[in-house]
């Protein structure tokens, strides 16, 4: 674990008591490794990364946005040849360098923003939380299954993606949300100046959720913005265009295209929020791939564009190590049978166990 | 009451049960009056505005914005001199011809929002809630304390304010939100649907927040929107000329300017959201004021504009009628000093009791 904040603490609170991990964490603050060593964050300190990771199967690399290329760099230049290196960064598409290192996959947990440092570390933070993972072409299967595995064992749903996809769906979801809070932050502040001299009166709930994420920790944000900031100047384009379009509507006082678009903001949103477990048995899968690079990779990655959910996999090579059979578990059986005509689509074997 | 939907239910249970008030309503519903009855909202339900308003000292106007002001030149036609006319509308301008007669005073509690009907009412819905009052010259002082006192009675804050500055912060504050929320979830589901052809993905809680209020019941907003689009398309304007500075700001990658940008909205939230109960014993102040129509609403708008909260009022008319005593309830040292200096600047004898 390099960086135990509090994604880093939480994924070694959860890793070892869901997944009975032994967890290695550095950070570069002396008082984090002796924190998370008393909240058993981590079960022992390391003194720099190298002493951090010589040892691991996986590496998490969480630290802030900024620092995360050069010690995922200095990770891989120092872990085992077996060993997985993952990070956590909210923008993915930074550590395209990194990402040519077979045993380098990067991921994107879901979860946690509001409060910073291990000690609000949490071992249930990722419970249910999409885990997002950007494999390639040169991704090892066994890597990806190792990480797949842990991931599920501390309550996550590792989804796989492009990085590029990845940063422009962040961009609409998380980080133009942000931005517009802190200009509704503002503006709200500047109307509610000229009405109110001395102190400003209560505002509503609609505007209490709508600026939660205002003014968000600038240590971590500043570099958020930085890393991803063509993807978001496209979804700020994006949003003005169609605020543009709605101001027109209001100037025409077209009361039913009003309606229409606000009916349509319903659905969508209904939409976004609906997709949850099935309440379905799991379908188990076995497809038979070939034992290289790229192979199980490619599978998540059609799976993860489809919106199929692989809630577990388990990979057995053959004896002389040049075919495998990888195992896919599934949520139900809508599921089971898109990821049986995408695997097929992919020119593997596939099968219901 | 008219209208026994969870606004007006709310009041209707709240007054019954904290006020001690004998509630008739009237709702164009059969079966909501029926429910009403049957919760406890009202105890006696009307056949027509007429009857509902017939012996009442406080009538409340609680229907959709777009029946608003016909619903209270109503029952300002058919309620006795003395009684007292207030509405619960989110936007105050559209009643500037009721506000003419004395005996209406604009009223909003910021409450309420994600449920609709009689069934979802609540006698604690307005519980710590700022409850806006639009007085005007022609207001009386009698009618502004009489409504005062019933708001306080059933938890509100009753802060006085002027409609064109009410329909401007709630641009700001709530209208304006409820734009952008819709314009996420519109913008998020067309993202999500070019990565993910069959479902899509979770997304994260700032997403789940940001759009919480999107897509609201269309029954409800388009009157809202169009009752003050005026406002609307001014806040809209400006928004769209920030969003476009933080544009730049992106584009030029300018790290230190997007912290500073960051930082401000921060403090801005903080002050928003800062203002609350002081703590401090309550004081009162003694005013003497000349027994005329608009009197006390100068006070309260004077007042509110200060961001000083009323906790309560009362009015005690010397013999002859020509002049009266407002003493004013405020919430600890600083608020009444601030009260005493602008009663003061209004011309008023003003002393602590």
């Amino acid at each position: 674990m390099l960086g135990v904040g509090l994604i880093g603490g939480s994924i070694g609170l959860a890793a070892r008591r869901r997944a009975d991990a032994q967890v290695c964490g550095y950070d570069p603050d002396e008082r984090v490794r002796a924190k998370a060593l008393e909240l058993g964050a981590i079960d022992r300190a390391a003194g720099d990364i190298a002493e951090a990771v010589r040892d691991a199967d996986i590496v998490f690399v969480a630290t802030p946005v900024g620092a995360l290329a050069e010690t995922v760099l200095a990770a891989l230049a120092a872990a085992p040849a077996e060993c997985v290196v993952s990070d956590v960064g909210s923008t993915k598409r930074v550590l395209a360098d990194a990402g040519t290192d077979e045993r380098f996959i990067g991921g994107h947990p879901l979860a946690g923003a509001e409060t910073q440092g291990v000690e609000h570390a949490r071992e249930d933070l990722f419970d249910g939380a999409v885990w997002y993972l950007t494999p390639i072409d040169s991704t090892a299967g066994v890597s990806y299954e190792r990480l797949h595995r842990l991931l599920t064992a501390i309550g996550a749903r590792p989804t796989a993606i492009d990085a590029e996809t990845h940063d422009r769906l962040l961009a609409s979801v998380s980080h133009l949300p942000h931005v517009l809070a802190n200009l509704l932050a503002a503006q709200a502040a500047s109307t509610l100046g000229d009405a109110a001299q001395a102190r400003v009166p209560a505002v509503g709930p609609s505007f209490r959720d709508a600026t939660r994420v205002a003014g968000a920790n600038s240590a971590i944000w500043t570099d958020i913005y930085m890393s991803n900031r063509d993807a978001l100047v496209a979804a700020i384009d994006e949003f003005s265009a169609q605020l543009d379009d709605v101001r027109g509507k209001l100037e025409a006082a077209d009361a039913q295209a009003i309606t229409a678009w606000n009916e349509t903001a319903r659905e969508k949103r209904e939409s976004l929020l609906g997709a949850g477990p099935s309440g379905e048995p799991v379908a188990e899968l076995r497809a038979s791939v070939p034992n290289r690079p790229g192979v199980v990779a490619d599978i998540a990655l059609a799976l993860g564009r489809a919106g199929v959910n692989i809630l577990d996999m388990a990979l057995a090579p053959s004896e002389d190590n040049r075919q495998g059979v990888v195992a896919l578990f599934l949520d139900g059986e809508q599921d089971a049978a898109r990821a049986e005509q995408l695997v097929a689509e992919l020119g593997f074997p596939v099968a219901r166990a």
